[in-house]
């Protein structure tokens, strides 16, 4: 009789992130995490170099098997491991400082998961924290996560969620200047990120949820009061074609407002126009616990919700909480 | 022996908000309370046969005393009272529907208050929520309390403040559109708001305050990779004048940062460039005992933190905490 809950767990790709960030212990934190090694087989994706010297600096074990690039292909990994890429070692970078070395190392990091994903060798990926400036500083013109995620699947429509039990949160737009949003508000685009938030919390939650429409005006406008009516030009269209196709779906909601407890209750997910309308909330009511994912893509991708932290990078303080969460949520979404 | 505790009991003129609105339950809710009515002497500035025909529909007592508007120069309240204006009466509209006879009733309340507060027969004003929608129809062009104080009282410069012992923020920009805040942000304006909120935090805690500051972009722009570096261009300069003068303020922080925690439970007040930035974390973390308040006017004013709840008026629903806490509030400042 085969060992059948062992052949079940999946294998979830974890990008390292910026090696010199956070990144590097929070993986060695998850490596070492029995809970999650039951759920599935976790396998770093990253350099088993910069994990050995984070581990000494930052006094945390480092045990796991490191597999080499060149035997991934053939390897079934059975418990948490690393795969080395073998890309860069401690000495080319300084911990808590931002370089266009680590930042192409960790789009690699990504990339390379990617590919094992697509290639169906993992279920998901979870990815630990890029550093946008050291990327930029790489010449990599992607902001984030997500936009790689997209244009390496080709994702025809796809759009961040911040997942959390006390609150999530979609995005119409994310990495773009405060004042660049109200032009690329449209209503195709609004009903795409409803559409797929839907799709998303059915699968998490197991029923039809219901969802929560923000405005962009404070007030929602107050009905053309403030601001260029935007709630009444492009918010609503999109409300009508969603409920139209059967979701359900409330809005557009004064922002203030949206997230009082007992609306928070009530509502599966509130789709935000803009980054801070939904990060805000996210982050001051669950900021150790909520996941980010990316929705549309014909992969599964989860994602700590904090950044690269270089301020404590290296020091073992970072807690892996997010990631784990990360994890679970893609132990979850992979299991469907 | 006089009684002199029932000397210094400042008088709080209490405006009854709009007629059609949550704001005469919350007055009745206010008058029948006696450890406020310890504290100081509540007048209610409004109509009182709206209060008496609210009282009976929303099943709440009205016992207080109701004192003329000819005899208000002379009298001197001893106990929580109402102050008849004698503008409307409860056949004039209907609880719950947008009027202008509601608009121009709830206005004239506020201007009277205003009145008597210059005039130094209250020590201070704390508000009812007005309604914007029916004081346009009322043809009154001021979207809100604030900026009709600003007003009265030629304020050179003023800003609103929502306080609560959780968290407490100011603004630099509140009831204008989204697209519309960028353009009104100036270091001047940015710097007035530092220094109106520091002074205002300095009279309620009684010690020099520590201020962050939020930046405009998601995560303040990211060194100049999201935005109009909006951040170095006008808020890094507001901040270092600031500093210059002498006030404790860091930033500019990435908003969605600014509101966890750690970093609540170190700033006595965050300056938030636009409302949503800051009424969402204020709405989402001390939704009933957040306090309104306007900064920098020659008279003291407070007000709820919500709105006229048009949903649920004149059926005894509407909780009267927040006009409570703004008393509260008004006490505290008019003590010193």
């Amino acid at each position: 009789m085969t060992d059948s809950s062992q052949q079940l767990k999946p294998t979830i790709a974890i990008t390292m992130g910026d090696p010199a960030g956070v990144g590097p212990e929070v993986c060695l934190h998850l490596l070492a995490n029995a809970d999650l090694a039951r759920l599935c087989t976790p396998v770093v994706f990253g350099d088993a170099a910069v994990l050995r010297a984070c581990a000494a600096k930052a006094g945390l074990p480092f045990a796991a098997p490191v597999i080499a690039a060149e035997a991934w292909a053939h390897e079934t990994p059975r418990e948490p491991g690393v795969l080395d890429l073998g890309l860069i070692g401690p000495g080319a970078f300084t911990p808590g400082a931002i370089s266009a070395t680590t930042g192409h190392a960790s789009y690699t990091y990504v990339n390379r998961a990617i590919d094992a994903a697509l290639a169906g060798q993992v279920a998901a990926v979870s990815t630990a924290p890029l550093n946008k400036e050291a990327m930029s500083k790489a010449g990599i013109k992607f902001p984030g996560h997500t936009e790689i995620f997209a244009s390496r699947t080709h994702a025809a429509r796809s759009c961040m969620m911040q997942y959390s039990e006390e609150i999530t949160c979609s995005f119409v737009t994310v990495h773009v200047g405060y004042a660049e949003v109200p032009a690329l508000l449209t209503p195709g685009r609004i009903l795409d990120v409803i559409e797929l938030t839907a799709a998303g919390l059915e699968r998490i939650r197991r029923r039809k949820p219901r969802l929560a429409v923000c405005g962009l005006n404070p007030h929602a406008g107050e009905h053309g009061l403030f601001g260029g009516r935007e709630e009444e030009r492009i918010i609503i269209p999109a409300i009508e074609a969603a409920r139209a196709r059967g979701h359900e779906v409330e809005g557009p909601l004064p922002p203030d407002t949206a997230f009082l407890p007992w609306k928070r209750k009530a509502t599966d997910a509130f789709i935000c126009m803009y980054h801070d309308q939904g990060h805000i909330p996210v982050k001051a009511l669950a900021f150790d616990s909520a996941v980010n994912t990316t929705l549309g893509l014909p992969i599964i991708r989860t994602s700590v919700d904090h950044g690269t932290a270089l301020d404590i990078a290296w020091q073992g303080k970072a807690r892996p909480d997010s990631l784990y969460a990360a994890v679970r949520l893609a132990v979850k979404l992979a299991a469907q």
